[in-house]
């Protein structure tokens, strides 16, 4: 969707913009591909995000869809700090690879004035298979010009 | 996803046998395509699923939703009656255009032994815009062969 | 929640109002019990809510959840007839009781400016075990005084 | 729920296994209560939970509701490490308060064969205001005799 509307932010904007508004997490993310509409982001597979046996849990799972439908919102709305996740509902298909990225494929599929709403499936760098789809809604501040 | 596995039934088949385990909504739902993984279902738009104003009403998506993944995992796996709805998540993003049936795209993220899960983007026939969003998981019999 | 704050509508006048706005399910839903926060809302069980075998159908579940929050929503605010579901998730867990009418317990957990979020259990009634799950996100039109 | 079952572990028993198991997050989250078929878990509010302003991520709070129906479900069938989190929706409904502990209260929903579901209302702590609300199902390993 969207792609009458063009990106307000670059890629190198946008990844600047999530390591400031973000520092906890500087350089866990990246942004692989954006596109009005559409993002490819990715987790940088550490550590603190591996469970037992060396998949990568949940909640690492969660903070990635998470950050890849704010980063789709601001990239088409700009600098909005204050926009909120309100809803999110995630399904794990299947076990993450050990040892590979994670990359979420998102879709922006609403950006009203207060709501937006996108999809995502991740999967394991190089891989097929879906290991996990998620969909948030973020409430965008009333005030935003 | 599961395009190396063919489809168990035939759109003529599977349209049989949900008129045959649904027939209080005989006539209701269409299988406008179906291929391995992948569905159209279409709502056969009725008075009883409008709300004031002539849209179609959410109850209603949620059923085209519940029965486009079901489709699907039948397409697969033949005829299983008892396979259930474990879990949905549903997000209503713009009103449903008056006078115009519903068409569902649905997409089958998985095929296990014990679940399915697929999703599924609701539209107003001819429409582009995404009036919902929909992701369901069914709970498979283990005795299914 | 919400205990401080009073009803705007009594039990009468929401079930008025929801035969009034939702004429095609009139007689469907009745409210059993109703307090600031929380509601009982039945689903008055018939043929065409059942699947085969005798059950309640998923979609008449989730219509019963759906007007819960909504009748929840309007006897806390008053009659705001453009609310609408923006997103909700449902967990079928067991077979409702054929014969049975279903009860669907509710609770209010954020009434908002802009937003309203509820949950619901659902039982048959007479029995203590849990049929389903729900919650539910109403956006409350901004133009409500 | 599950009044008429027992607990499988004691609070210790739990706590020590799920330090085990979840090494990387030691001493992150305690069981302030536990009874059958209800928790409360904490989370230790640390730095690297806090967004921009104080308040606690929303991962945090997915994991916090992740590990507390975790935690209710091996009350109950013991020591299961493969069990894993296949479906879960979270509403965010305010901000957490700054500098304060959160709590979950958890209840288990259904404790079935191959299926556990439990939902959980997350606050700051010493504050009735509800943060967010979270409901996740569980899959669990068949084998497990």
């Amino acid at each position: 969707m969207a792609t009458t509307r063009s990106l307000a932010m670059t890629t190198e904007e946008l990844s600047a913009y999530l390591d400031e508004v973000f520092p906890q997490v500087r350089g866990e993310f990246g942004v692989d591909a954006l596109a009005p509409g559409t993002i490819t982001m990715r987790l940088n597979v550490r550590d603190h995000h591996l469970r037992p046996g060396g998949t990568v849990s949940g909640p690492a799972m969660f903070s990635l869809a998470d950050v890849a439908v704010y980063a789709m919102v601001l990239s088409m709305i700009g600098r909005v700090p204050l926009a909120v996740t309100t809803s999110s509902a995630v399904d794990f298909m299947r076990k993450p690879e050990a040892g590979r990225d994670l990359l979420a494929e998102g879709r922006l599929l609403k950006l009203g004035r207060l709501l937006a709403v996108g999809d995502v499936l991740i999967r394991s760098e190089g891989r097929e298979e879906i290991v996990a789809r998620a969909s948030m809604t973020y409430a965008i501040p009333p005030q935003r010009e």
